[in-house]
């Protein structure tokens, strides 16, 4: 019930059966039976096609915790790891691309091989089977290959980094699974080894593509291959956790303040440029050109739960919901089998995305794939990051319909969220003790309001949570009114790119405006928001969709580029805008789009 | 004398020299040995470093030409002509690429070998060789491969185009110098052969990149890598003239209106994208994300010329003008050695542009070296750019001191444009028969005048000339007078990327603003400019710099990206502004500098 369990749900019966079958299709498996000399050819698709399998065996791991009873992903998981277990080395070593062609070498081209980066996708896939209690030959399999890494990196003389991060945060989670402090070791000392130009130069995209420019604990900036970026900073705090390691935690907090204040779309995308699928400078934020690659948000996701874990500070949760919602929403279509790679937050008249992986459309795959089955291994384990338990009690971050199970006591959401604001929680303890309820109010959120069995509570909001303590009765029903007016955001005045353009948004969702709801022969680019209208309007199923006046030039306007200031005013004619959820964007006709709308004001027109 | 006067000096005594150094010391002329075996190793650099040795002779063609008894240009000539001579196989293949490696094969890869394009650059050296009268062993090798290509491309089966268009511009200077119809025939096949698919398809940069997604005669949209779509329009319209195609001329001026209506800096840079240096969608033009390679402003200035020769329109003028003052002008330092590859309007505050040729200083090579030679075959021939001549007179498209000699008769211009805005030709008529003295008054100017021996002509602008039609006496001289205020100048409403800013404007000569001119402590990015405040300041050796004022917040504000709408009122302190002309920027010590200025007005502050 509600947008997430929906998004759940439409992942385990679209997403994910979906990927399953695009693995036969784009001939990853294959690449896999091609190691093992049962098929012919040379292999396909991008050199890290394993990844895309361990992903989607992640997702089905996931979803046979949440379905145990689903024969296909069982069936799934088994045959794959049958054909992993297979294609193993002796010795543990795993990677289709090295293993297919005897021409290539082990370990030899750390830069732009993958080979750890797609060892750190199986671990984590096989940490999931063993959370899920399925897929044990999966995580031998997983376990042998990181007992080789081990065995190869954690020598003396075995000094060398993975061009592409991500075995960081892998190895600290099979080290909590497995208790073993050489896992741990390891991931310490892969991020400690950054900065010392073990990759050596790049003429290309320079050494922060990589991130080998800097080492981890002197950087100031998040910079360089945007998901490289954000992996890495989740294995840093994985790190600084488990080894209790104040400085590193100090040193993710301050790269967070970079990203967060700097280097973030209104969607909580990530990545200004396409070149280097890269951060840009502070404040260069371009919607048309945003790259915000999907698996950097599913990324920054990760990254802020590690460090809300770490912290328990609410930026880091506000963070997650912004992603959630947006740029992680946006990517895949409604039908949940077309994703997009990149998430522009405009899309102008003329656009041709087509060479580019910022298409107009959704597509069904990609060359490289990295995205779907990263969508789906999230989706399929979104209800773990809805709330959290220690000693002090239970804290909620996110809110959707659902049961919470913790030793306090059991949690029973009930709320139409994002779409309405209201949440409702049915706590039944399980003890005599007193604990705290922590419920989160999201930054956006001006006037939290909570209620206990209909009586109003009068308490603060103590660092984005409402913290409800007291010894719990059996049934207590406690009341969360989150009010969610549509309202106007503007960007910092140094994000030059969307100067004079507001942004709307209700809740967490960031709106947009689709061609497809401007009247005949409107071109989007030309119209401004009158910024004195704008209202919520439900659109009968529940969903939330905004009302708003809009002015476009009655004539058409010069056709010069550049001319005198001020131009000379132009006559306006008022029509009426909708703006639809920047998630639902491009499910219509292709066309152009754009969530920052110039105000009539800011051009001094009118 | 003069600034244009000032560039060719600097060109022929730093610049030019520097070429001919940097392809010793880049490897370039030791790739042409290697070709013949006199050197070891693999060709160094990129695989077309033959076109930097090509577009080095034409510029000490031209500036022989200019200085005849420059004795180390001549040597240049005579010495690499012969290593050329030498290493050209017997049917006239050149290449030292393809020919240093014998696994390699000649016309294999027409998509990316750049064979043709280097005999295109070839071929323009040896044509300003034949206009210097210089050169005649390079003409001889330039033509030899010109016959090579006649017989491989121009036979019914030779079907083929290079992804890199520049022969055909070539070809058809080839065929004006040498009459011979054979090389127009084959730059129009070339022409008329884009758009079939022979170069097959691109999964990185789509076909587009190498002008083969469309009939050249079908295109409606400037698009793709942008040098290589300026190249070929070039050649467009050299084919169109030579062989009176009046739709392909139509192609080409219903391109220019894509080009310069939606696709055009206020610079006259070309190219906002990094990835594949192309041209985005319609107005799309960020100023940080500027590409605008040097190369593609020269394009452009060498398309608007042709242009302008076969319509006599003044907006082809207006562009050659915008772009020789700013996109031309930035890219060499003022020492003449340094050269910017790309050349954004804006540089912010934290840029590293160190692994994009996007930097923020000028170098003094790159490891594709297409810019620095080309400026300097422009600059070295930059006076033939001044002046036409036709049966009805004279017509004088750009304004520089020095003489021009026409059938008509001679003119003798003194001018310190652009500095100031006056010109005073004195013409010394040859006969006695009535001719018209067009004199173009460059779209910027509102109020231009004239007078002759002193006494005011009233005469209209005639499609952007002043026209004077008379029997010129002996010694008459004309005062043109282009009033020049600075003045504002904001981007059509379309252009998101600078809502709410101005660039400051002085004649044809965009002006930036530097931090080096910034009280300390003040951010670039914060700084707001009062539109009530210009004036133009002589800086005591003849360059104009502009006063304005600035308005700086008076306190930090919010570390939040992104806040309510309307942002609250944050108090302001007043700062004076200096903006020197943008060509000048970057030859201080390094630091942020942009040419569009947010107003005060703008964002509502104050």
């Amino acid at each position: 019930q509600g947008l997430l369990g929906h998004w759940q749900e439409r992942n385990a019966t679209a997403t994910l059966p979906h990927c399953v079958r695009q693995l036969d299709e784009s001939g990853a498996i294959d690449n896999v039976r091609r190691a093992l000399g049962e098929v012919s050819g040379p292999h396909v698709g991008m050199w890290f096609s394993d990844s895309d399998i361990y992903k989607t065996l992640e997702a089905a791991a996931w979803q046979l915790g949440r379905d145990p009873a689903n024969v296909a992903l069982r069936a799934f998981i088994d045959t794959t790891s049958a054909l992993l277990a297979r294609a193993q080395e002796a010795d543990g070593y795993l990677n289709s691309y090295v293993q297919s062609d005897a021409g290539r070498t082990r370990w030899d081209e750390m830069k732009t091989s993958h080979e750890l980066y797609c060892a750190g996708h199986l671990i984590q896939a096989a940490v999931a089977c063993a959370r899920a209690g399925v897929g044990a030959e999966l995580f031998a399999v997983a376990q042998r290959l990181a007992d080789l890494a081990v065995q190869r990196f954690g020598a003396e003389d075995g000094e060398a980094v993975c061009g592409h991060p991500e075995i960081e945060t892998a190895l600290v989670e099979l080290h909590r699974t497995t208790g073993r402090q050489d896992y741990l070791d390891l991931a310490r000392r892969f991020i400690d080894l950054r900065g010392k130009g073990l990759l050596g130069e790049d003429d290309r995209f320079g050494r922060a593509y990589f991130q080998d420019h800097v080492a981890v604990r002197d950087a100031t900036e998040v910079t360089g291959h945007a998901v490289r970026q954000l992996y890495l900073l989740a294995g840093v705090v994985d790190v600084a956790v488990e080894t209790g390691d104040g400085q590193l935690l100090d040193t993710a907090e301050r790269l967070w303040e970079s990203a967060f204040q700097t280097k973030t779309y209104l969607t909580g995308g990530h990545g200004s440029r396409h070149w280097g699928e890269a951060f840009g400078d502070p404040y260069e934020l371009p919607p048309d050109r945003a790259y915000a690659e999907t698996c950097a948000a599913i990324a920054s996701f990760q990254w802020n739960w590690r460090l809300l874990l770490a912290t328990g500070a609410c930026r880091y949760a506000d963070e997650m919901e912004r992603a959630l919602y947006n740029a992680i929403g946006v990517a895949t279509s409604t039908d949940g089998t077309h994703f997009f790679y990149s998430n522009p937050l405009q899309l102008r008249t003329g656009h041709d995305g087509s060479h580019e992986d910022a298409p107009s459309q959704r597509l069904s795959w990609y060359t490289c794939a990295c995205c779907p089955p990263n969508l789906a291994r999230l989706m399929a384990s979104l209800q773990s990051y809805v709330a959290t338990a220690d000693g002090d009690g239970v804290q909620l971050h996110l809110y959707a319909s659902g049961n919470v199970h913790t030793g306090h006591g059991e949690l029973e959401m009930d709320t139409h969220y994002p779409w309405q604001g209201q949440v409702r929680v049915r706590v039944r303890a399980a003890g005599t003790q007193s604990w705290t309820l922590a419920l989160r109010v999201p930054g956006w959120c001006a006037q939290a309001t909570v209620a206990i069995d209909g009586i109003a509570v009068d308490v603060a909001v103590d660092d984005g949570y409402l913290r409800l303590t007291r010894v719990w009765g059996e049934d207590t029903t406690i009341v969360l009114d989150l009010p969610m007016p549509a309202r106007l955001v503007s960007a910092h005045a140094r994000v030059d790119a969307v100067r004079g353009c507001v942004a709307l948004m209700r809740g967490p969702l960031v709106y947009s405006v689709e061609q497809a709801d401007l009247p005949e022969g409107v071109v989007l680019e030309d119209v401004r928001l009158d910024t004195g209208v704008l209202t919520a309007t439900d659109s009968g199923d529940g969903r939330v969709m905004l009302s708003a006046s809009g002015l476009v030039p009655e004539a058409p306007g010069p056709t010069d580029l550049y001319g005198e200031y001020p131009s000379p005013p132009r006559s306006q004619a008022r029509i009426p805008l909708t703006a639809i959820p920047y998630f639902y964007w491009g499910n219509r006709e292709p066309g152009p789009m754009r969530v920052w709308i110039p105000t009539a004001e800011g051009e001094g027109e009118q």
